[in-house]
């Protein structure tokens, strides 16, 4: 009998380090390349990729029916098109291949050894080429923390918030693979007292700690997505740093929202955490009250209990944590965001990201934007180095990380990480 | 010597109906199929289109050095990522086998047969995959309009309004070719006075006349594109209608901008009317002022004379034009458009279409939403038909025309047409 890819005892014969984001009952899937491959697709394990175009051009994907060249591309979106159950079929098979007692693989050295790359030897690429990007603004403590702090504290919440998963569309082209730099932007900056805008890089660029997740279906324009179907078509998770100028947004985006305070990039990890590797860490959500409209009802544990963290970490000096967060304190949840999002007939494709918005706690240390850290630069955070950021410097880079752990198994999702360039 | 496209007197040995949009001046480009083929590229002339599949594999553009294929693709994005110089060379090319007293097309009876199809016989696809879409909101008198009916008559414009082109990202997964039918969407809705919202079908369903622009450019990621470079990066111009669920936007779009209300569905006219061949129709925009920055400078006439026209025609009934404006009328113009969108650092795609806002005149007649024209249900609008409108009903079909005009020459876009189907 097959044992399941997530069985908490299952050891693989590739070394795994303790405290590894990446043990076989993890097997997130990306896309890679080295000196002498284009990038192609690969699963993590250990501190090793393994390269999913050799093990399928070797026969030992033969009876899963994949489509000849599905992994020799440049993007997992036709991978993905393949369908959430297909993609579990994978995960399975590769779990097996890596399985402690597993002969298949591992007793050709030669073929181990081309299959299994060094992570230290590969560069991470975008794991899929995104359609559509959504942003969402999910998180309770989050929409309260700016709605105090830009309008009025007794209200902070505006009357919608507790009625939908407010959300907006970002831009897909300025999404990069986790290790890119981002310069800072330039733009329109007005403050309160001047009378006229001028024009100069952003003064308080920040970070913003997201959670993502991808969609592997298509569907019809004018169809809809239940709550009860919507995990079908999430093939997984990343980390996301939504990067913003708020002073940039703060004078453009009334009354439509935000645009260049936040288009200039958005960094994702480049694994994506299955759903499936994520089932054993279910979570119950905050309760959700005035009651949702019928179509945003769900059953069961819809969140996720993933434990987050933010690194500042200043040039040539040491990282400090700032914020420790997690994604199961998201108001509202996945599979709400994803039926409201097509109540109205919005169709989806393969590859389209959804983010969650930023994720904050309810504790001041667990604020997932320096913009709600520092108070709207009032209360300027100490680092590890003795220097202060009431935003974000040049030089900076901003690390995210995150990780589930449960019966000594730990599902982490690497690093999500960007350096702040000086404005060109 | 060479006659240039866009010569007022040129005549195609092609018949051109009286009235056509499409002379041998226009040639715009697009996607269409038929019984026996696949998507494939052709350019408009007359009644008929040209099969650019079967000139390019048939030698005639045997001097531009054209990749093998380029038109045998479901979509123009390869084509258009040769760039506007190169698109503007096949342009010339077919101009010239289309031309009168030319002989090499003309003369094969059979060649010019196969390559000729009447429009009664193709269906047009999307031109595009759209990477990316973006939505402006530059009409004056559309925000004036808009302020003055939901904010304040006495400070309609926003005060970034005159400083920037106030633009929000859309989703570019609902936007559909001419003809494509869309579901009334549903969705919350909460009147002024209700205490909860509910979930129904809106009751205020609009169009929106729009122009956009789609680029044949990719820039980095932290480039930009000035104002006087914008336009090499354009390739030419679609009509858009921007559908609209009024109630659903109002309840949702405080803060982050519109989202349900526009996303199940946008319409494009099928053929690309290139920035070529409406060169001839330049025109001075209104005065900018207050002084723009200098990043929003720009020399020369930016805008485009190019007549609109909206007609409403309900089921099984006659049509009734309900809009009449111009896309000169626009405050801000394109070049501004793309160095705004760009001046962050933000990147453009290959395919990218970018949507001028609701364009509106400065008349109640030129109005071009629904919202507008009725004054948000205030003052109905009269059909030829005998009924009213204050807002879309089931079966009606929106028509959306445009041309630019001169000493003879009309260059027009055909139509963007759509019918409401009652809700899913």
């Amino acid at each position: 009998m097959k044992i399941k890819a997530n069985e908490p005892k299952l050891k693989s014969w590739v070394e795994v380090p303790n405290g590894s984001d990446f043990p076989i009952q993890n097997l997130p899937f990306g896309i890679f390349k080295t000196r002498y491959l284009n990038p192609v697709a690969g699963v993590a394990i250990g501190n090793h990729v393994l390269d999913l175009v050799y093990l399928h051009e070797n026969g030992f994907f033969q009876d899963l029916n994949l489509p000849q060249g599905i992994f020799n591309q440049m993007y997992l979106n036709d991978f993905l098109g393949l369908g959430r159950k297909k993609g579990g079929e994978v995960r399975q098979r590769v779990s097996e291949l890596l399985q402690h007692d597993n002969n298949e693989l591992k007793a050709h050295k030669a073929a181990s050894e081309i299959a299994l790359i060094p992570m230290s030897e590969v560069q991470m690429c975008m794991p899929v080429r995104i359609p559509n990007y959504t942003d969402f603004y999910s998180s309770e403590e989050h929409a309260t923390n700016v709605g105090t702090m830009f309008r009025d504290p007794e209200n902070a919440l505006l009357p919608n918030w507790k009625h939908l998963p407010v959300g907006y569309h970002g831009r897909a082209s300025s999404i990069v693979v986790s290790g890119t730099p981002i310069h800072r932007p330039k733009g329109q900056i007005k403050s309160s007292e001047a009378k006229h805008p001028v024009f100069c890089p952003s003064q308080k660029l920040d970070f913003e700690l997201e959670v993502a997740f991808i969609t592997c279906a298509e569907t019809k324009l004018g169809s809809q997505i239940t709550t009860e179907a919507a995990e079908e078509n999430i093939f997984g998770l990343v980390l996301f740093n939504d990067w913003s100028a708020r002073d940039i947004q703060q004078w453009e985006y009334v009354p439509l929202g935000p645009f260049l305070g936040k288009n200039f990039g958005s960094t994702i990890s480049p694994w994506i955490v299955t759903l499936d590797a994520l089932e054993p860490f279910r979570a119950k959500g905050p309760e959700q009250f005035p009651q949702v409209l019928p179509y945003l009802n769900f059953e069961g544990p819809k969140n996720f209990d993933v434990s987050l963290e933010v690194l500042i970490q200043p040039e040539k000096s040491v990282p400090t944590t700032v914020c420790r967060t997690n994604f199961k304190y998201m108001y509202w949840n996945m599979a709400q965001q994803l039926a409201h999002h097509t109540v109205n007939g919005c169709n989806i494709q393969v590859g389209d990201l959804y983010a969650s918005g930023t994720i904050s706690g309810p504790s001041p240390g667990s604020y997932g934007s320096m913009l709600e850290l520092s108070w709207n630069g009032q209360r300027p955070l100490h680092l590890a180095d003795g220097s202060e950021r009431k935003f974000l410097l040049d030089g900076d880079e901003i690390i995210i990380k995150g990780h589930a752990e449960k019966e000594g198994v730990r599902i982490g999702f690497g690093e999500c990480r960007g350096m702040v360039l000086k404005a060109i």
